[in-house]
């Protein structure tokens, strides 16, 4: 029982450090505060170092103020959390390199098991099922605050339990969870509903422009300068946007051209048969099969034409 | 014992009639073709009857091509299912006078004990939880069917596991439909991911006419008949748009305004502090603390100014 072996090891240590991915996301950040809280409860000495700024959207967790940035070369246990693979966790993979034991616990399928202790479940929705089980193995009782972090964890990883790697396991977890004190509305309320003014005029205006091409196969949405201005909006307010495309039914691909200053930003999204990261690179730009983007020195209208006739091609082809 | 009184009436009837409200959601339609479908199960001679069109997002539920609109007069027993008030359940309500016991299974605060059996579990997210429990004590096993219709019944009802009413038992429920086959990525991209390009571009009109009151703390969206009209789209249509409202930041309460052929139709929500039902009482209409709505038989600005000023006054007391 790997699992065994990590508690042991835990049980054993008195300086621990916990370490999770740049980017950190929720499942990263909420996984590594709920265990940092558990190890308080045990009287250990524990630190979390994120090589990384955290999202103001996660920072109404409990502890997220005790992440901290530079390293601390002293430890006898280090255990990295949601991590597939050393690179990510940046400047705190030196520690690797140093006698301290390493515990690697982690639900990606790409896991290389960079440890000296893996405990890889690909069947976990989330890190944070790990965490819970080894919290309770621990032999801890949940309190809110680990419970609060646990169900952040859970609900951002699975889309708000809506991805396919939601399993029962899943929802017994945020059932147990909640019994220990997790606030479900306050937390979706701090990560789904917290969208600005600016963000939801924006929104309107992307899709008063969208238009369906080939018998609805693909969506297109635009975004001007005007747009921008009008709603006293930033380029970092389109992130997602180009998803109301792609989530209209028989849409296969979805295009946001966004007007900047100099060029066309142009993001990609599919469902199911188009690779966008092709598309993408024809244009110098690339991404993921699912998800794409690249940019254009066009005027919008040009930019527009062109990318429809090169995902048109693609579609006749397919 | 409520609940057994209600299993004893239900195994002793031959005749079965299922009656569910107008304008029904995924709960309504959920609850009525699950227990349709366990009914069947007991060789019982179901029907269903719904007063109102079925949105096509819930045409994908197995059985939900037995609902029927004409209405049948003999049964041994009627049973009225997330439904508040006897008014609600439209021309169906003819069937509470005759000579038929009537039950009635709800989670609506409102809920005016209309039947000869009432069952009303305010604790429920969803009147699925409720299904749920009748269905076990019914002695049927949940079949795939079953398990899909309340699981869909459940995340629409809870927004996704999200609203406030969502308690360790309604993940506990979800738990177990999914160990008897309900597919939850499936039914995400069927109820989440996969919005119409009307509805798309009626959510567009709706974010356009977005005007926040009182500091940002109560937000407006209307929808026109030109709007409906113009975007091809139905009152059906317009379910969870308010929602854009409530999720922005900082806002307490969201309005949606719907101008309908010979009244306005109003949606609330709210986040924490104000008690919308109360709101929507006042107007003659009602349902959770979180969410409610009524109608007025004004223009629609006369509607929005007469809600806006009830509204700012409980803010201001508050
Ligand atoms: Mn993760
Ligand atoms: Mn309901």
């Amino acid at each position: 029982m790997i699992l065994n072996e990590i508690i042991e090891n835990i049980l054993s240590a008195s300086n621990i450090i916990l370490v999770t991915h740049i980017s950190p996301d929720g499942d990263a950040i909420g996984c590594t505060i709920a265990m940092y809280k558990a190890l308080k409860l045990l009287k250990k000495d524990v630190k979390i170092f994120i090589d990384d700024d955290i999202p103001d959207v996660y920072k109404f967790l409990p502890n997220s103020d005790k992440i901290e940035r530079p390293y601390d070369k002293n430890a006898d246990i280090i255990v990295v959390i949601d991590c597939a693979d050393k690179d990510r966790i940046g400047n705190a993979q030196e520690l690797l390199k140093k006698d301290i034991i390493s515990v690697n616990i982690d639900h990606h399928i790409s896991n290389t098991l960079y440890a000296d202790i893996n405990y890889v479940d690909t069947n976990a929705a989330s890190a944070a099922e790990i965490i819970y089980q080894i919290i309770k193995l621990l032999g801890i009782n949940f309190d809110s605050d680990i419970s609060t972090c646990l169900y952040t964890a859970i609900v951002t990883d699975t889309g708000g339990f809506m991805y396919n790697s939601t399993t029962a396991f899943t929802h017994e977890v945020a059932a147990d969870l909640i019994n220990n004190g997790a606030p479900v509305s306050y937390i979706s309320d701090k990560i789904f509903h917290n969208i600005t003014y600016n963000k939801i005029k924006l929104i309107g205006r992307a899709l008063d422009s969208l238009k369906l091409y080939k018998n609805g196969k693909i969506a297109c949405l635009e975004i001007t300068k005007k747009d921008l201005d009008e709603t006293n909006s930033k380029v970092s307010d389109i992130e997602n946007i180009v998803n109301y495309g792609r989530d209209i039914n028989g849409v296969e691909v979805a295009i946001l051209l966004v007007e900047k200053d100099d060029e066309i930003k142009v993001s990609l999204r599919s469902k199911e048969k188009v690779d966008v990261n092709k598309i993408a690179q024809i244009f110098g730009g690339g991404g993921h099969i699912r998800a794409s983007g690249c940019s254009l020195k066009n005027s919008l209208e040009e930019a527009k034409i062109q990318i429809l006739n090169k995902i048109k091609d693609i579609i006749n082809e397919g």
